[in-house]
């Protein structure tokens, strides 16, 4: 028999369990397939010898649990020592397992990486497969990432509400976007304008450096021209110098190095007080907001075509491993944009471990404030379309 | 023929615009009104002589302006100066205005009222209606205000999202929610909570007061017990002492002398360092977001029944004008709970103006800490069903 094991990694997102549940139901068409155990909080739960089984969970709970957001067999950001992997590859002696499945970004695309090295090193079967999931939209070789499309409806529609709210009380507004290097869901902000003033005005990326100084002037020169702005700022922008401007503000540091960006309004408060200081419309109304955890696993909002395809890698990672592939990398081929049709594919893990799609040049501006025709072309379908709205303003 | 005038004041909501559209729907079928005019940011549309002509804003429109967020005629905290008055009462007079609608919150009924006692010193022959609006929940009379029912599903939905994102990555969720003066959106965060488990944990509210060293210990216990601990709190809580938790975070007030706690991340901040610091439990992950202004204008989440009373309110005050009331403030008045059954009455304005409404005691735990079933039949109902989700942990 061949026994499975599936576990979700890094931060939850709204559509990470329809991986879970596309995985477990095909796992289950699949009569050569033995014991389909669920890690509790990612590796941990391989440490941890902490299992559920997933074949004991019915048909019913398992549809409410692809629509329940966030990670239902719980997450961790642990990155294998030597040592763990020695303790892991004991318990899957133990319990059987040749098959392993990771849901996650690219640090947890390195777990897996590790763990089918550590394999190979140890002459022990295992078929290591990654199944993409991250809001930040930055994993390599894939089009673009289950979760992402439901974090950037959650960001569209906060800036349209916040278009509207601006409209009827002018001023600045700033809003920080998660996305430490990459700029795809502070740019979805962009899907949000439905007319010609709307917001954002401007939209700042991790990928087009700028200065505090050139902001503000960007700014001004917007509300010179409407008496208000609204801005998208990433949490991870850059000064011209390079350096984070958050970087000064947090201390803490993640397991994988990461300097710790959310769960802090720091960044915000910062800028809305350069802003007011700096501007030349002196007593202008500044306000900012931090989009927090809403982002990731916000129950009110998900892309269609998100939950579609974050099932759909999950359902393909085991086929693909019944199928004979040795592990990899699953990853979505964009077949057709209209009507809007893709495939789940398969890669090695190498080329999505540890690596960072950035934005790429045709994506942004040429002023590096804003977004091109060419991403809105490329994220509309995996956002879906936003409500209809109408001002009197 | 009988003018009418109509304003939105204070912040926007998500359902403010069905008041707007259910008051010029309602004008519209009255053959012996004639202009129905706009104003545009409020009190300042009528200083400015800055009007909206409604009649011409086809049905299509109105009804896409009923459901889009935020004031579509624009908004403003200006509270009229007696000299403003005396320019508001010129122009009045010049479009031969009788009846002003005003839909706001408490700042906004004490402009309806300061307008209303001017009219009667001066003989204007002015019909001064107030229709209610604020997340906040805070007026008086009125059973509940059109604008909290979507706001709090909004917090509720975060809080669902929330407990199943700190599931997954245990830790402290500490989450600021809006409600300057009453805890009555902070509350709704209860109505998250799906198991034994759910989250929030603890809430803090306005209405009972807590010392920084009282929340750090009813934490260490939740987290003793669970390993991890959602908190909602209030921006406007107060330390034992009574005082403002904000108030040395933040020194900019509005028209109103009201101390500016929205647009800051300052006290989340302070509180997450606070608890990190004092804790028993060392290392322990603190994570902290400020909910910000999509609480009030978030487009993807809506109360029907907020939306219906909303519009009913806005209609309601038209009526009762040409039923010949002299003016007031519509409030709502709750039938019955099972079915929901609610109407609009009409009540003083001098009862509503600048008065807050607090939590009552019956609806706060004995510990301070959370809120009673009682609150929860009362809230129930005006915020609807939060989705049904499944947790494996």
């Amino acid at each position: 028999m061949k026994n499975i094991i599936i576990g979700q990694s890094g931060g939850p997102t709204r559509v990470i369990n329809q991986s879970l549940v596309g995985a477990v139901k095909e796992a289950k068409k699949h009569s050569d397939i033995g014991k389909i155990l669920g890690m509790k909080f990612g590796v941990k739960g391989v440490l941890n010898e902490d299992f559920i089984d997933l074949r004991k969970v019915g048909e019913a709970d398992l549809d409410l649990i692809a629509q329940t957001p966030a990670s239902a067999l719980g997450s961790c950001r642990h990155k294998p020592t030597r040592e763990d992997c020695e303790k892991i590859f004991e318990v899957l002696k133990r319990h059987e397992i040749n098959y392993w499945f990771y849901i996650g970004g690219n640090d947890s695309a390195e777990t897996a990486h590790i763990v089918n090295e550590i394999a190979a090193e140890k002459a022990y079967d295992l078929h290591v497969f990654h199944i993409p999931k991250t809001i930040d939209n930055d994993l390599c070789v894939t089009d673009h990432c289950p979760g992402y499309g439901s974090a950037a409806r959650y960001v569209a529609e906060c800036f349209l509400g916040n278009d509207l709210d601006n409209r009827a009380l002018k001023g600045v507004k700033i809003d920080i976007v998660m996305g430490r290097n990459a700029g795809w869901l502070t740019a979805a902000s962009a899907l949000a304008r439905f007319d010609q003033d709307a917001g954002p005005h401007l939209i700042y990326l991790p990928e087009a450096p700028k200065s505090l100084d050139e902001i503000v002037s960007e700014i001004d020169e917007v509300y010179g021209r409407l008496s208000r702005c609204v801005v998208a700022i990433s949490e991870g922008v850059r000064g011209a110098d390079g350096v984070l401007l958050a970087e000064s503000f947090s201390q803490e540091k993640d397991a994988h190095g990461n300097i710790q960006l959310s769960g802090s309004g720091a960044l915000g408060d910062m800028l809305a007080d350069y802003v007011r200081t700096h501007s030349k419309h002196k007593g202008m109304r500044v306000r900012t907001d931090t989009l927090g955890y809403a982002q990731r696993s916000f129950p009110g909002v998900v892309s269609e075509v998100d939950a579609r395809e974050a099932f759909m890698v999950g359902e393909a990672a085991v086929k693909f491993a019944m199928e004979g592939a040795k592990g990899g990398s699953v990853y979505i081929e964009r077949i057709s944009n209209r009507p809007y049709m893709s495939e789940a594919k398969i890669t090695e893990l190498k080329n999505v471990a540890k690596v960072t799609k950035n934005m790429p040049a045709e994506f942004i501006n040429k002023n590096g404030n804003g977004v091109t025709d060419a991403f809105i072309e490329y994220a509309k379908p995996i956002v879906g379309d936003i409500r209809e709205v109408k001002s009197l303003l």
